[in-house]
């Protein structure tokens, strides 16, 4: 593995970093998980990367190094990686960590793209991917509702850049991308909502009816095409072409606040009209997550929403938000992977994602260990 | 309410009594939960229970009460009570504990049979129903597989009353009973056998198959035509003619010995193929009933099953058999209206049996407390 930032110093390890933005931080962090904020740019006299060979890929990877030099942005912490530099499991950690793209790191027991590289900067959880489906692909990703910041972002890495990098931009279009969808801003911004109260009433169907209307779109955890599960649901914007990037950022801001309003009514005629149902279903959640010996990664997305439904509403006192935004990331194969030092087969992995969330869950419950339990798990020393 | 012991003092609350079986002392007590051994019998000179009219009725139990008052047996703890004096929670308390009958008591809404009343003796865990299908069903439940203990009880209660009251007997049939499936011996023992070892490895239908071909039969927990709920199945001997009282239960402890054996070699099976998902399921079932906020009868007994199986199979260290085998009884409707002093509608009993269950498995757990709690139960005090 090699590290990018050209000063000969340890290269960070992919394993510390692409989490700071589950640290519940941000603003409404308990209905709103993430923001993301992602340009799309390409340089001009390289053909779109899908056509480009690997030569030319190689050559907007050293041009795109060298314009992050220039700016100073690979300094204190900063990190560029080659994908095929790193090893396959740290490849589908980062793809957990939703930092890389499945398109960036190319099938799990293949090679990935090449010249496909990721940078994180030193300033803040801002970065981008080099030759992915466009040649730059400028990313923020934030905890809770924060559009502004992350926009801002984003865009003074943008401006930076620009002043290195002659971006493909047309006086007519804007900014041109490779998929026609992206054309002009290259904005994409999305929001990641964890609605259990509108699915819980079924209203949520009505309000994605809603979303769609008014030219945005929803998706599930892992974008475009995924389900959902956890009652998560990523809102973005549709159009990137006609308007200006503060005016796509403001209306999916807009759009979004009356979603979280929304949500917040259906808890709160949950807790009104159906306590003991909710109660006993966050409660059930809780205590399956606490005791269960082993869980699929679907079954634990869902408990975690029971259980992050129940903090919100003050039915539970812990775990702390930021540990059921960690759980969720950790709980994936490969973090089980590299907790495990081995590869898991999927009845492996459902046993040791249960005694990571065993774990985490006793931690903070105030009695530092699960009740009635005949002997210390012989798997907590592997972490 | 009337004591019957004729002293006087203060009778016994019906609350106090009936429970002494669940105490898990008996032989093979984490798969016996209990043994019974009833005789009917019938009084020469009356008419049978199902064509008595109030005036035979009253007399019978005037008579069995002189022949108790003159054996000794209804001193020093002994009572008997008169279902029509007793409130009507308290006759479906009894029914819960498997003390009464169902004929007994009557219906919930209704008045009991003219007569019926119930002796416990001052003598261990017997007792008599007067006034039930016979005139006398005199019976002993102990906890595990007791059948000797519980058969001498009976019996030498059979010959203490046989002194006093005649007997309904025919020197070629034997003794006399309202259904002919009951005549000679007047003997029915039988055992609560949890078999769950069994049904995970589908091999109980076998079990059963082979317990029919020997004249024995078996029922669900609250005896003929009741449903198996919590893998709990009551083995008892089908004949009562044409054998001595010792060879019907020989035969049926023989039979039930080999049962208990094969559930030990199932269980023995389930731990060695599928270890995880044993596990699993006895903490998962622990994790609901340990946390859960409403809780209907039928999953608590299935749940139940699953944390006493993982007791057994030293998955787990708690709760302990008594405390499972009181949850059994105390989680039904009558007892949680006693708890709660008030009548409960389903959804009422639901909450307040979920209560008890957290509370009696918190107090056993090493901690005291329901992990993640975020205020005191408001119903704690009930109890």
């Amino acid at each position: 593995m090699t590290g990018g930032n050209g000063a000969g110093s340890t290269p960070t390890r992919v394993e510390d970093r692409g989490t700071s933005w589950l640290d519940a931080s941000g603003s409404d962090h308990e209905i709103v998980l993430s923001t993301r904020v992602r340009l799309a740019r390409n340089l001009q006299g390289y053909v779109f990367s899908v056509r480009a060979g690997a030569e030319d890929r190689l050559g907007i990877l050293d041009r795109v190094r060298g314009a992050l030099a220039a700016t100073g942005r690979l300094e204190e912490g900063g990190v560029l990686w080659e994908m095929a530099d790193l090893e396959p499991v740290d490849r589908r950690l980062l793809h957990e960590r939703h930092i890389v793209s499945r398109e960036l790191i190319g099938p799990d027991d293949g090679t990935p793209p090449v010249g496909a590289a990721l940078a994180i900067t030193s300033s803040g959880p801002c970065g981008l991917m080099i030759n992915e489906e466009d040649h730059l692909r400028l990313q923020s990703l934030r905890n809770g509702m924060e559009l502004e910041a992350a926009w801002g972002e984003v865009s003074a890495l943008d401006e930076a850049l620009g002043r290195e990098l002659p971006f493909a931009f047309h006086h007519e279009f804007g900014f041109l991308t490779c998929c026609p969808t992206n054309v002009g801003t290259g904005l994409r911004a999305s929001v990641l909502l964890h609605l259990p109260g509108l699915v819980l009433t079924k209203e949520i169907s009505k309000v994605l009816q809603g979303i769609s209307q008014v030219g945005l779109t929803y998706r599930g955890l892992y974008g475009e095409g995924s389900d959902i599960v956890g009652n998560f649901f990523q809102i973005s914007n549709q159009t990137t072409l006609g308007k200006s990037e503060s005016d796509l950022v403001d209306h999916l801001r807009e759009i979004v606040g009356q979603v979280v309003e929304y949500e917040k009514r259906a808890r709160a005629v949950l807790l009104r009209e159906a306590p003991n149902v909710l109660e006993d279903k966050v409660w059930r959640a809780y205590g399956i997550l606490r005791h269960a010996r082993s869980l699929s990664f679907d079954e634990t997305m869902n408990l975690l929403s029971g259980v992050r439904l129940g903090l919100t509403l003050k039915l539970l006192r812990t775990p702390r938000v930021r540990t059921l935004n960690e759980i969720m990331i950790f709980a994936q194969s490969a973090h089980l992977e590299r907790r495990a030092g081995r590869t898991l087969d999927e009845g492996d992995a459902d046993v040791y994602r249960a005694s990571l969330v065993r774990e985490r869950l006793a931690a903070e419950s105030g009695d530092g260990s699960s009740p009635g339990e005949p002997r210390p798990d012989a798997d907590k020393s592997t972490r």
